[in-house]
Formats: C-alpha cells, structure tokens, sequence
C-alpha cells in the first residue's frame, strides 16, 4: 500500500491508537465487524502507548517506598515521577497534593472524609452519583442540591445565590460562615456539554467557598489548568482517560488533606506506631500524600495515568479537541436528519462539548436499540440512566422525583422513554466508527431491528 | 540442551515462572547479575500466567455492567466470573460475599467501616498496621490490643481470657455482649509464621465473637478454605499473590456488609436516586457486593487476582508448599552457620512458616546490609519494621513503646539494631537466589561491604 493510500484510509487514521482496534465481534446477521467501541464516557480503551509503556515496565516492578533492590528503587522512582508527571498535567500549584485512589468516585469520597466538621457542600442536581452522594455520607456535613441550570449564566446565579444565603445576614456582622465546598463537573457524562468552571470557582471565591471540579469527563478530553481555572481540587480517573489499570487522582490543596484523619488507616500512611503504657496503640501519620494512601500503592496503575497524560501532551490537545468537535459535529448532523432522535440537552445546540451524546428514539426502547447496534452492527455504547438519575429524568421530561433505577422496564410505545441511549468516543475512535454509528441509526429508525432482542425470556429472536 | 541438562539446572526450575525472571542489574563491582527478587512479602512479581492472561484481555477490555455492546458483555462477566473464581479459591460458603477493594489495607477499612455500632475488637499487637490501625480509625468501636504471645497455645489462651472479660460477669445474667470482632493475621508479614487460626475462629466463636483472617501473607504461600477455617471473612491483596494491578479481595459473610452504609457513595453502588420533594436526594442502595463498589471496577485487576488463583490452584499447594518449605530449610540453615545473624521468631524453630523471615546482623546496620545485598549481589530485600512497628520492636527487644519509625537513623555499633533486614520468596524463586542470597550474608559478615552506602551526605563511596 503506498503512502497516500494510508493517508486516505481514514478508518486507521486516529491521533492515538488504543488496543482492541482490530477485534472483530460477531454479528446475529452472519459474519463479524471490527468492534466500534463508543463507550469512552464509562471507561475508555488504554492507549496502545500507555500498554506499551506497561508491559516494558512489569518486568521491572518491585515493591515501593521500602524496598531497597534495585527494581525496588527503581519502582519508587517511577511512582513518585508519576506523580510529579500528572502535578504538571494538571497544571498544579507547587503546594498541591497529588493522592492516588482507585477513581473519581473515590477521590470525591476521599475529599468528601477530609472536609472539616460542619463544611456545607452545594451540589447541582445534574451531577454523576460519583459527585452527587458522597457528601452527604458523611456526618457534620450538610449538603444543598442545586436545581438543574438551563444557561451557564443561570448556573453561576444559581450557585451564587445558594452561597449568599448560607452568609450571615447582618451586613455588619463579622461572625464568618463556616466552610463550604462547591462541586462541579467540567463536562456532563450526560450530554458532553461543559459547564462554566472558571465562573463557578470565581462565584465560589467571592463567596469564601472552595470548589473541586469532577474532571472524569473533562480530564480525557480537554485541556484542564487547576491554577488557571483556579479550581482547588481535581478529581478524575485513570479508566476514561485511557488509563485502566485500577487508579485515579485527587490533587489540590493541601490544607484539609493534612489535617484530617488518614482516609485509609494503615502502613504506608503511619509513620511511627508505638504501644501506650494503657495498652492502647499511637500513631504518627504522614502528613504528605501518603496519608491517604495506606497500602502497597498501585503503581502500575498510577505510571498508566501518567504515561496517559504523557501522550495526551505530545499529542497536543489543540489536535484532540479540534478532531473531537469534528467527530461531534458529524454525529449530530446525522443525527439531525432522524426526526425520531431526540438529543439530550441541558444547554442547548451552541454549548461547547466533548465527545458524549445521549438520546432517545421514538417509539424504541432504548436497551433494546443498544443491543441492535451491537449484534447488527458491532457498536458498544450504552443505555440507562448513565449514573445520573436526576439529570436524566429532568431531560428526558418524566418525574426527576421517580426512583426508576438503571434497566428498569422501558417505556410502552408511545409512552416517553424512561432511560436513553449513550455515545460516547475520543482519541482512538476512527472515523468510521462514527459514520457506521449514524448510518445504524437511520437504518434501524427506517427498517426496523433484525432481531428482538431482550424478549420477556430473555432469548434474543429472528424479528417477524 | 538436553532435557536432562535443562532438568538439572535448578536455577531456572521454578513451580510458576514470573516476570523479571531474567532482568540485569547493574553492581557497584562492575558487571550485571540477574535480579534477585527477595522482597514478595512486601509485593510479588506477576505470575507469567497472569501477565499472558491480562494481555490477551486487554485488546477486549469494556465498560462493565450497563453497557450494551459484544466488549462490554465480554468484560462484564470476566469481571463477575473472576468473582466466582475467588470465592471458589477461598471455599466460600454460598451466601458469602466477594467484594473488590484496592488492597488488604483497603479490604480491613472496609470491614471496620461496617462495623455495628458499639463492636469490641480484639488484635494482637503483633499484626501489620493494616490489620492493627483501621478499627480504633471507626467511631463506636471499641479496640482491645492483645501482648504478644510466644506460642500458638498462649495466643489462643490470651485471646479467650480478654473475650471472656468482656462477657457479663453474672452467670444468670441474659443480657448478651455487643457484637465483637478478632482480627488475626495468617502468616506473619516479619516472621513467616503461621498462626493457629483454626483455634483462634473457635474461641472467637465460642464467645459469640467474629473473627477475620488478614490472609495478606497467606493466601500466596498455603491453602486457605473460610469454611473449613470456620473463619468469618478473609482479606488478601493480588500484589502479594501475584497479581500487582491495584486490587484486593474481603470475602466472607454479607449481613455486617449489607446493613452498613456504602464504603464509597457513587455510581453503581446506587440502585436508585432521586430528588426528594423537599430539594434533598433520597438513595436506595445496592444489597449485593455492588454496595461497596462504587465507581468503575477495576477489571483488570480483578481479573488478574482471578488468573493468579487458578495458576496456584493448578500448580497445586501441596507441591507449593514442599518446595517454599524446601527454601525456607535451605535459608534457615545457611544463616545458622553466621552467628552474627539473629532471626527474628516469636514462636520458636519449630513454628510452620512461609517463605518469609526477618533478621539483624551484629555490628550491621540493617539498611546498609541491605543496601550492600542489592549493590553488590543484585538481591533485593527490605529492610526497616516493616510496617509492623510493635512486634518487631518486641523482636529486637527495643523498646515497644518507643515511637520510632521505618527508615530512622540506625543504632550505633554494639547497640542493639533498630530495624530489621527481611528475605521473602515464593512460587518464582529459583534455588539460585536463596543460594546467592546465603552466600552473600555470609561473604558481607566475613569481609565486610566493598562500599559504604547512605553515608552522611547520601554519596556511596568505596570502602576505605
């Protein structure tokens, strides 16, 4: 094949090739198609350079921190550089704390630990449970939803307006509000759309509140600056940021890391245990990021993150978002043509976005068109309430205040639907990835699914 | 080569090949020698097995448990047939639960986290921090740390004694103690030896206590079944069993775990959500090991603990055992032939151990033997209290009081040494190792280190 013809193959053509690119998954129609996977939003294929990085660094892995073999030494190096690679990703503050977890849920649970006694968090209804729950969890902390914003103009008043009325009423008075926490996602794992943070970080500022911006979607995605968009904590994960190796990152202030208790109690995090003349047990914890990090660390999952953010910087993210828009706008326009498609949408058609879409079909239910754009057509995306119930209920337009969980009963024909259809891609999604994606869809709106699937027995069937 | 030949040559007939079987490591001597890996106590290399197992997945790694396409489908019942696989390599009872944690560490935090409220716990002070520190960490509980004792029967007797002081004194008296926990470790994480669970599940139980297994040095080493042990949960981590992708297990009964709130607030821990009428959020939470899994699982490293299991399953523990044994024999007899080495033992010659033993050398500081191990030899060994600090203190015969840390400056010549050097090994260590492993204490105790490393100004220089 010569080189133009390479250049031409736009289906190979991808700013980062990611594993899994040429498997093949059968079809109930016969045959097989290379796998689409537009599932990125919940967990994205590793980059075939993060692998590569991996399986040249297994050989030499050795236990961290205490070890004193050379594969040992060797292995703190690269943790603690990881660490210090993602601080720069990340854009942090020299005083910024690095701690790795197991994922955004985890690091939002971590912080949610640290919050001092009596915090009042403010928290937007249209979050990912990973950032909706976690606060109210834990005891002294009190927790205000926020309702759902249709412009970015109205979720910075909104906000601003909950934080004034947390403040002491009296003009003159001196007596200063207690802490508070704003949390934030930079991007919907919904609709893709971002939200205003850098307003919402100034919003929360003026107000004498903290903000931690819940970056899983934004992080893989966008460039993210903690200094710059003044944010005080980031929390993403390793998994959607082409990273799947068990790890994920909360970095920001140190302060309230270092003065709470050790989220996990155990070696790593102590520095001197020593028994009491009372028979009782003292204990020293470290005060660095290790105070969180009880346990033999991940660190095949934490130089996975770091050789992500590694790629993702040579890439050049100028690159990712310009190809990314490119890809959500042929998405849409296709999907424009289908007046049974309804695209979600908090902020309407104009809003900035990544690479996440969700939406219903009339007349279909949703688990049942994902599983035909599976078997007939090799596409992984996803349908349900996408871990954010009332978002999802608020877009769909059926009662935010229903308990409906994730794959429950849809909707009869006719009735509005009661979960929606996910897509969802980014740096290693090949063109025709999408164009098969749009294509699918306006067949089966037009022609019907082949099969039944997900039929009350559970059997999938040839359609009549 | 001749068959025979490759029979006979020991130093590559091991029971489970892993990786880094063949890495060079440069010697302050000049030259290369193959990596000694003497440290899997603190973390093991991966199994080959394990390795082969993760790659050939991760081309098909997806989104588990919501979403619709072939991978997602592959990847979910990878992720929940590693469960089952677990819960058959433990022996499981059949309403236990397996629930994914991050480590050992993470698994004993979960299960102080569900503690009723009002539970006594009752540990040794001879156990690593991970089992020592998470309980006194939970409000409501109460903890007991239990003297060390120097015999199986001793441990069992102190253990009755404090459960039975906490029964109601009065022998008519109905009214039943509080719930109440033991948490003992398998095999001693300094010492190797195993201690008599069986007995010590038995008395818990006849006090109407519970009882956990840290199985952290266990499960790699020796056959481990909850139910016949009678224990009630088991905690373990697969960087230990060689599987280091940021995973660890807690097995065992599910009522603590199903009526405790979650470990971590977030998505797929979350059934339901949704707004109340009065603006807060109402949560129904999941009941099955799912409650304590928020976030996106960590596949792979489940997967890999999976894998790891089935090759020791398929290697067979009793050949296992013979050869750790074997090795353990071979180790023991070498360093008795050095009377400057004093091994560390709380339970006498005799006790049955694992391939993992601790020691100080007179006139040695332990760091600078270790370091010499490593620069010199290519072994890699730990040296410090090994996140242990009360029982080696008691070892050593320092002061247990004494709030010293890992890493503190050592004892002058003639002092009694404040830290220890620990070997480790398992079904990757070549004969070869351990040989080079007792060849070099013995040449280091009889001409001395042919460097002086971590000297004041952190340089290594050659010996005058």
């Amino acid at each position: 094949m010569s080189v133009s013809a390479v250049a031409a193959d736009r289906s190979v053509c991808v700013p980062l090739p990611v594993l899994g690119r040429d498997v093949l998954v059968p079809l109930v129609t016969g045959g097989e198609a290379v796998y689409a996977a537009l599932d990125y939003a919940a967990s994205a294929p590793a980059l075939q350079r993060v692998w590569d990085d991996v399986a040249a660094y297994a050989p030499y892995y050795g236990s961290v921190h205490r070890g004193a073999g050379y594969l040992s030494q060797l292995s703190t190096d690269l943790f603690e550089n990881s660490r210090t690679t993602i601080a720069d990703f990340l854009g942090c503050r020299a005083d910024d704390q690095v701690v790795f977890t197991r994922s955004t849920t985890d690091s939002l649970n971590l912080l949610a630990a640290v919050l001092p006694q009596g915090t009042r968090v403010f928290v937007f209804e249209t979050e990912h449970h990973a950032s909706l729950l976690p606060w109210e969890q834990r005891a002294g902390v009190e927790v205000t939803y926020l309702n759902a914003p249709r412009t970015h103009d109205e979720a910075v008043d909104t906000l601003e307006k909950a934080l004034a009325e947390r403040e002491p009423c009296s003009a003159g008075d001196s007596v200063k509000s207690g802490p508070a926490l704003v949390c934030v996602t930079g991007a919907s794992n919904v609709t893709g759309e971002l939200w205003p943070v850098r307003e919402l970080a100034a919003a929360a500022h003026a107000h004498g509140a903290r903000i931690v911006l819940d970056a899983a979607q934004l992080a893989p995605h966008h460039p993210l600056d903690i200094a710059e968009l003044d944010v005080d904590w980031v929390a993403f994960s390793g998994h959607k940021l082409y990273a799947p190796f068990g790890a994920g990152v909360l970095a920001g202030r140190a302060d309230w890391l270092r003065s709470a208790d050790p989220y996990l109690a155990g070696g790593g995090a102590s520095r001197k245990v020593s028994r009491r003349t009372d028979g009782g047990v003292d204990v020293e914890w470290h005060t660095t990021a290790a105070r969180h990090e009880a346990g033999s660390p991940n660190v095949i999952g934490a130089y996975a993150i770091a050789s992500a953010c590694q790629a993702l910087t040579e890439a050049g993210f100028d690159t990712l978002v310009a190809r990314e828009r490119e890809l959500i706008a042929r998405v849409r326009a296709g999907l424009a043509e289908v007046p049974e498609v309804k695209v979600l949408s908090l902020f309407g058609d104009d809003a900035p976005r990544v690479g996440v879409l969700s939406f219903v079909v009339d007349g279909w239910n949703s688990s049942h068109f994902a599983a035909a754009l599976s078997a007939e057509y090799g596409i992984g995306v996803r349908d349900g309430l996408f871990c954010a119930h009332p978002l999802v209920r608020t877009l769909l337009g059926t009662d935010p205040q229903d308990p409906g969980e994730c794959g429950a009963p849809e909707a009869a024909p006719g009735e509005r639907s009661l979960n929606a259809i996910r897509v969802s891609f980014g740096a290693g999604t090949p063109d025709e990835h999408v164009d098969r994606f749009v294509r699918a869809v306006k067949e089966l709106v037009t022609d019907g699914a082949r099969w039944n699937y997900r039929t009350e027995d559970g059997r999938c069937v040839p359609a009549e």
